[in-house]
């Protein structure tokens, strides 16, 4: 099948062209709005024909990920495709690469962060340490994986799942098979609690010409699952920075990875981290990089995926992030009252409880 | 007439709140970008059915400004209207406040600003300095205008022109006749040349509370009438800057101002100022606010007219800000790999020799 007019043809992508963005949530919105300021149109695909991507996109194609018509008619539009959604269906992309999209991050990527088994088999191979794990794939199997990781353990669906769901603690080894009755009966990962003094993440980009930068961490705290706030630069010794730049460096050229990814991380009180899990995508404890870094992820992940080169990722300021979940965004006025806070509201349209309707960041000099 | 629905009540405009633009440009553009930032809908009122602040807007009403059905599905739409082109005709302001729309800024504000006469008649009364100026109807008063200037002077039509479109120097009293018939035998100003030392302006915003706030000066440099480059915070002593910001204070109170407006500076040898003139809109020359500011002119203009309180205006970062003419904007690729540079592209689909299609801010630390 050859490729539609506008398809890439390698080489840095042209301002005027057109990047597809599957997904219309905020994630999307926030790539959209970055590549509009290079120039670039946005079109997005998303179930929703009033989406918080789609009302700042040149055009929003409705529909869902299966559904073929509205996946050519993106092709067509789109010389480069990325996502903002990890969960964006292998089939999809497949499709998409049959029609002649060029598509980045590439679906190596999404294979390897859509099954925690894969992911931590792959992060592994590849000199980024995890917690041990085992995989499981009936009831039997998983008494016999809490057995051997040792409890209390962390039981995992392998995929979909995020913000907390789809997973259950097991105390017990007797427990485990309950565990895995509650998940659904679907295979499963059990993971090694992992004692840990800190949740830090690093936010890392790599171009077409496979150059990466690698932004300061973030130490990042949540609550009920969700992300709540994010501290970045988080203080850490220059041996933790570099080691943490050495397990995203790896990672990226171990996918052979275009565009920004989330790596999240534990920090163990013996200096070393672990991999909790990576998203292959512009990432939440990001967020802080729109005020305290030149080139935020969202540019960053649009430079990448076009083929432009990587721009600066040293921090210029101090940066509390805060996610505004359900009614909180209802205090926009405070926030608005205060003048070492940045606002950004994502324009949804209805605040049910722990939804993320925006953020703020809160900037002190360094 | 009752006001539409959607119209503004006062009190801050909540997230979720559609604000309408009139102007498809690249002022517009931004500001839609802003209000996005802020939760807000944008919709623009624009000729051209593919404009640059039409592809970032939730949509783009196609239309003239004097055509009612676009005004009134403007009017409609918007809870408040705002603009980024001081020559909206006064008519269309007048016909949207006659639906009930809310417009920001005001009438007064277009009314100066459009007729280079008021403009200057306002300013001196509100303790603004001009160059001397005298106004002509017919070609005898032109020739008795610059008679009573003196010359060198420089003859403009009273309304309409911009970037040095519009104007002539007379250099003898004898050449004012042809002068004006050159400009079309329409109304003129006749304004003394001003022996100037440099060029400045400063950007300031009104809130709807009557707050105001002042960006640092910006120091500019102008090519065959364009705006070509602007460094900011320009050099200046304490005493000049609270020169331009009394200045530009007495200006927003004096228009009782909503919104952000440009002042165009002269600074004589003396260290006194003049103003050139004014724009009731965001301003080319405080571009270097994106990159050098926390809260650029585009969300303070947005946080103005939308009734939020306004943002800090302290540079963060010492900017000098080039303008891309025309196939200057081909070079991107170059200026992405400088990284002291960010990149800001309108999407303009034709480059025009002369045509703003976008701009760059070099940053630096102060």
């Amino acid at each position: 099948m050859s490729a539609p007019p506008s398809s890439w043809k390698g080489g840095p992508l042209p301002p005027g062209s057109t990047i597809g963005i599957l997904g219309g949530g905020q994630l999307g919105r926030m790539l959209a709005q970055a590549a509009s300021k290079l120039g670039f149109d946005a079109v997005v695909l998303e179930r929703d024909a009033d989406s918080p991507a789609g009302r700042v996109a040149v055009r929003c194609l409705v529909g869902a990920y299966d559904d073929p018509a509205a996946l050519a008619a993106l092709a067509e539009a789109s010389a480069i495709v990325t996502y903002e959604f990890e969960n964006v269906p292998a089939a999809t992309v497949d499709h998409l690469i049959g029609l002649g999209a060029e598509v980045a991050p590439g679906p190596r990527a999404l294979a390897v962060a859509q099954d925690r088994v894969e992911e931590k088999t792959f992060l592994n191979a590849h000199g980024a340490p995890t917690v041990a794990f085992a995989a499981a794939a009936t009831s039997d199997e998983a008494v016999d994986a809490a057995t051997r990781i040792g409890t209390p353990c962390l039981m995992k669906t392998r995929r979909e799942g995020y913000d907390g769901k789809g997973q259950r603690w097991v105390e017990h080894p007797a427990d485990a098979a309950a565990a895995f009755t509650a998940l659904g009966g679907v295979p499963v990962i059990v993971e090694a609690a992992c004692d840990f003094t800190r949740e830090l993440s690093v936010i890392a980009a790599r171009g077409r010409d496979g150059a990466t930068a690698v932004y300061p961490l973030a130490e990042n705290h949540h609550e009920h699952g969700v992300l709540r706030r994010s501290i970045a630069p988080a203080r850490v010794t220059p041996a933790l920075a570099d080691q943490a730049e050495r397990i995203a460096a790896r990672i990226l050229s171990g996918l052979d990875y275009v565009g920004v990814i989330g790596v999240e991380l534990f920090e163990l009180a013996d200096g070393r981290l672990l991999v909790n899990e990576i998203a292959p995508r512009v990432h939440n404890s990001g967020h802080w990089t729109q005020d305290g870094c030149e080139v935020d992820q969202f540019e960053q992940h649009i430079r990448a995926v076009a083929g432009w080169p990587l721009g600066p990722t040293r921090a210029i300021a101090q940066v509390e992030m805060l996610n505004l979940l359900g009614e909180e965004a209802d205090a926009w006025l405070k926030y608005a009252a205060e003048p070492e806070t940045r606002i950004h509201l994502y324009g949804k349209r209805e605040a049910k409880p722990g939804r993320k309707m925006g953020h703020i960041n809160r900037v002190k000099p360094l």
